[in-house]
């Protein structure tokens, strides 16, 4: 008896990422046993073609980028990758070798996080393709990072480099000249996860940089109720984006309010810098002081000569 | 300082519906305890307007037919409610009050099934409106009902009745008169957790039926290595679909192959076949006995003289 063309699909290209629990994608749902003393850490993220990547990226780095910026969500916990569930609507008509890629793409980052797929949905849409990908972590009891927890006068750090994906979009879609480094970081963001697992008792508050700097900085000042002030100066940049703000100037308002960095932002006590410095080496993930944490409400931007660089917009908002 | 569009919509209507763990859905991750002495069963579903619902549904219904039809895959393996992760793909332009009603049904939803939302992701879709859930649930260790497991011999049985919500799509788009009955059971299925949970130790197979009962029932047959036949005339039929088939008996594939019916499909030692009744009468869900596996493969269908009815396609596949 064949199967139908969307089982057979599934069975060809998503059963041989399956893990233990997934039940060979072929029964009504997963069964997992919790690992033991842990707590478990769940997130969700969704990515639709022409938004979150574009149309004509690899297929490959598709599903990576899914499953990257749901693990630099646990990493903003501190927590340790196991698994996750992945619904993908594919436009009727999409081929059978752009889902192998797909697949194959997931594969590879699979076996560097060491986790595998649990379950899953596969359908077919009118529209453009659209994924969405929830998943599992563990992290020791109480050690998890939250955003609430930093205090007038802990220091703001920020992980690797801050506007990379923001202007790796605007190189592939001709809005500045094509540059590798800054398209693969659009397309291939770095989920810090072993910094992540080393902050636990080092930071007072972590999160995810995923929807600009400015913005994102705003959700840790209101989750500690108070105010942060930043230097644009210190803002850690690459030398491809150092490269282009240095062409055009403006783009700094870009940098500091654009989506798609998937790196750490910090609040710590400054006397446990050390302590971070520390952490961030054994990561080997750089780490950079940008600002602090103080009395108030809002984010404040200065430039080198501490005057406010105003910003239109301080982050990307779907509606 | 104001929270921008998209976080002020998730505040509004989203944070309401959130549980213990999902930490106000303001952190990047949700953290959750294990229940202790319990398998975790995990499934997701996704749903696109004009694909798996209709894009004038009331919006009420939509979210709560997602959560449902997550249920109907924890029914199925005999798991008890837990909590959920959910992404929501809108088309721009998608109004506040829609939202808000989305959000309506499935806090009665929640209600009902006891259960909260734990996490997920708003985003923008320039196409149909796309959803994704991944539900969590728990069943005691080695309690799961599984699809693999049904022996020649066995009996298979039905829950509730088939064909409901095929037909309920039918008269929602002019091709067969307006029912109210056939509308709802498309759009609000029945999860049968209580009798999903009354079967373990007297099923040995179980299956949720949304694909269609005939290719349902294939894969339930092949999961266990044998065949199925199945006597059309004592599948159960609610009144309005025996009053269509009755107008127009061509309609009867239509039934026996098409989706949205979130029935339990169950294979079970003929032994057991009071122990069966005596759940379904304590989970008040009819189950009716339709046919038996046996030697072989694939899956038949007989009319009331014994002969073979032709299924050109056994049921759904998106592509």
């Amino acid at each position: 008896m064949t199967l139908p063309p969307e089982f057979a699909l599934i069975a060809r290209h998503f059963r041989p990422l399956a893990g233990a629990g997934a039940l060979d994608l072929s029964d009504d749902a997963a069964l997992l046993d919790p690992p033991l003393d842990r707590q478990l850490v769940l997130a969700a993220d969704a990515m639709v073609a022409g938004v979150h990547f574009l149309t004509d990226d690899p297929p490959d780095t598709i599903g990576r980028k899914l499953l990257r910026v749901n693990l630099s969500d646990l990493a903003a916990m501190g927590a340790r990758p196991l698994g996750y569930l992945m619904t993908c609507a594919f436009p009727r008509g999409t081929g059978e070798e752009w889902i192998a890629a797909f697949a194959r793409g997931l594969a590879e980052d699979q076996r560097e996080h060491r986790l595998s797929v649990l379950g899953g949905d596969t359908v077919s849409t009118t529209g453009p393709a659209t994924f969405s990908l929830t998943i599992l972590g563990t992290v020791a009891p109480g050690a998890a990072l939250q955003r609430r927890g930093a205090r007038p006068g802990d220091e703001v750090w920020v992980s690797g480099t801050i506007g990379d994906g923001a202007l790796g979009l605007l190189t592939l879609t001709g809005k500045l000249p094509p540059d590798d480094y800054l398209a693969r970081r659009y397309r291939l963001p770095e989920p810090r996860l072993a910094l992540g697992a080393g902050l636990a008792g080092v930071a007072r508050a972590v999160m995810d940089v995923s929807d600009g700097l400015a913005q994102d900085l705003g959700h840790l000042a209101r989750a500690a109720g108070c105010a942060a002030v930043i230097d644009a100066d210190s803002v850690p940049l690459s030398a491809p984006v150092r490269r282009a703000l240095h062409g055009n100037p403006a783009l700094r308002v870009g940098v500091l309010t654009g989506r798609d960095d998937s790196e750490l932002l910090i609040a710590a006590d400054p006397a446990d810098a050390p302590r971070l410095r520390a952490a961030a080496e054994a990561a080997g993930t750089p780490v950079t002081r940008i600002g602090r944490f103080i009395q108030g409400e809002g984010v404040t931007v200065l430039d080198g000569s501490g005057a406010v660089i105003a910003l239109p917009q301080a982050g990307w908002s779907h509606f």
